[in-house]
């Protein structure tokens, strides 16, 4: 299959800094590749790909050290490029948000995909489709759906990791329970050091803190911040990742809002490491409760559920992430969902 | 003439909050029905105009209560809205940035025309104009379209105000000078404070402090502020401004970045307020140096024409502003550009 991949151009594929969307699009464009198809990338120049790129600006925009950039317009480029090109492929299969694609391809919709990566809850998204209802969609996990159910939904594909991206580590856990991610408020970091301080557990915390959410670190998650118990160690890269994950007895992801998927839950199961998650988004979809982690809605549950972490075998966490969430996986379900439609395109 | 306007979906028309845009599109919208035109306006439900109003939102963006508004899918969703009513206009005005509307349009370029409202030096604008080069661009000064020279420019339009909006005070200026808008780094309220303190004149400062401005401003500026010489009065509103730009001896307005057009300028000039400026953006456009203000390039030189403040006649300020700045001008203006588009159209 002849397949274009459109992706934002926030920041490069993969991400250098933070970024799932990036990543994603990245693994699925290389398995696609792997599996004979011919595939062109349209993202910035920056990106690294087996695929034929087509670099539509020098730089991804989150990198480019000129403040004065518009996002709009690079988008707006990107996609009349995208439609210039666009009969020299079997299908377009679009990564970006809230349909700026949708008025360039209203000719033919049917030949196009799109997976939105994010929450779908924005109040101008359901009148928005409503003017183009015929561009067929994919969803990360079904709950995204929820806010935009009359989409036309062709699959749900979850998001999958290389099998060799991770490994657990060989010896047990420190006995730490983790924070991962950016520190803002509805990550619900306090929710996590409530959990640690009466669990008696150390909470080790990395993360980003983003111009955002500077003042509520500063005014709420510090001040609980003894450097003994409860220990901010920074944002960490890739490389600490691994040692970071794979050494806790547990991540903690006590979440206040309708997350969609949540990469680095599927990231602690690659290392071994259960999840305890609250019951929000795509978290009962990905986690197998009792098996990879729990679903918990208080924390009291979640306390009880981190007296329970001794029941969970760390090799059954790894074989059941190896068994649902592997990139290859990701890859061929993305790969079934081409043929549906290409078959609904020859009927 | 059957004219549409399409407005930003940011603040309501005219705004309830900051937001010249909106202003100078009531204005001008209202203008063009008094001359008897069928205006027909797009932008959202609070809109309070003498045109017809098509509304395409319930309310303005920055007025939405909920935290999760796409304006990316609102605008979307108007433009769609526009293209399905275009058969009933002979000419559709857009007021957008940063070109979202070009791929709606791109079969009838000849029968749009555009007012970027703002700052064109951004990085990915030459680029993305180049894929659309036939939309007919009015801009607001002659500075503004330097970075975007190449586009098809049909006329320079500047910004102008009603008469009877602002009066000049009937009494002597109170000796003071003045700093109106929002306390952004880039605005150079510190320059203002220099100017101040070696002048030996008060300054009295009325501002917004937007989030993004805080820092700057708790760092650089309140440190400065000591209440007495150089004094902070806060955010005013419409009711607030005629006092407090009125009685001021002269505006500040030693700004740091092109800015293309700078509504409070020509807000002191309707209360016969005289301006010293910095030369940046449109400023030598707008202001007639030694008749309205002092266009300077330095601290020792905007010094001196406080110092010179007196050889400023203030009816004469006003009788200019009554010559350049009216309302009446401006709509006139826009539609001698409108009369040679349909010209154009017609042969």
């Amino acid at each position: 299959m002849k397949i274009a991949h459109i992706a934002p151009l926030y920041e490069s594929v993969p991400p250098r800094l933070y970024g799932g969307t990036e990543r994603i699009i990245a693994y699925l464009v290389d398995g696609l590749v792997e599996r004979g198809h011919q595939v062109t990338l349209f993202a910035s120049a920056d990106a690294v790909t087996r695929a034929d790129l087509v670099p539509v600006r020098h730089q991804a925009l989150r990198l480019d050290a000129n403040p004065l950039t518009s996002p709009t317009a690079a988008h707006l480029s990107m996609l009349h490029q995208v439609r210039q090109q666009a009969d020299q492929f079997d299908l377009l299969h679009f990564h970006l948000s809230h349909f700026v694609h949708f008025p360039f391809f209203e000719d033919f919709p049917e030949r196009t995909v799109t997976t939105p990566h994010g929450r779908l809850d924005y109040a101008d998204l359901p009148d928005a489709y409503r003017r183009w209802p015929h561009f067929p969609m994919i969803s990360i996990s079904d709950r995204q759906r929820q806010p935009l159910k009359e989409a036309n939904w062709i699959a749900t594909v979850q998001h999958g990791l290389p099998l060799d991206l991770h490994r657990p580590v060989e010896r047990d856990p420190l006995g730490y329970l983790a924070f991962l991610g950016r520190l803002s408020r509805d990550k619900r970091p306090d929710r996590a050091i409530e959990i640690a301080r009466r669990s008696g557990l150390k909470l080790k915390i990395a993360a980003k803190i983003g111009d955002d959410d500077r003042t509520y670190f500063h005014e709420t998650i510090a001040p609980m911040i003894d450097g003994r118990q409860i220990e901010y160690i920074g944002e960490i890269g890739e490389s600490d990742k691994a040692e970071f994950l794979g050494n806790a007895a547990a991540l903690l992801f006590p979440i206040d809002w309708p997350e969609p998927f949540g990469l680095v839950v599927i990231e602690a199961m690659a290392f071994g490491t259960p999840v305890i998650a609250w019951d929000n988004g795509a978290m009962p979809e990905i986690i197998d409760q009792g098996v990879t982690g729990y679903i918990v809605r208080s924390i009291d549950e979640a306390v009880a559920a981190v007296v329970r972490l001794p029941e969970l075998d760390r090799r059954t966490v790894r074989q059941t992430f190896e068994a649902r969430f592997s990139a290859d996986r990701m890859v061929r379900e993305y790969e079934a969902a081409y043929v549906q439609l290409m078959d609904g395109l020859a009927r």
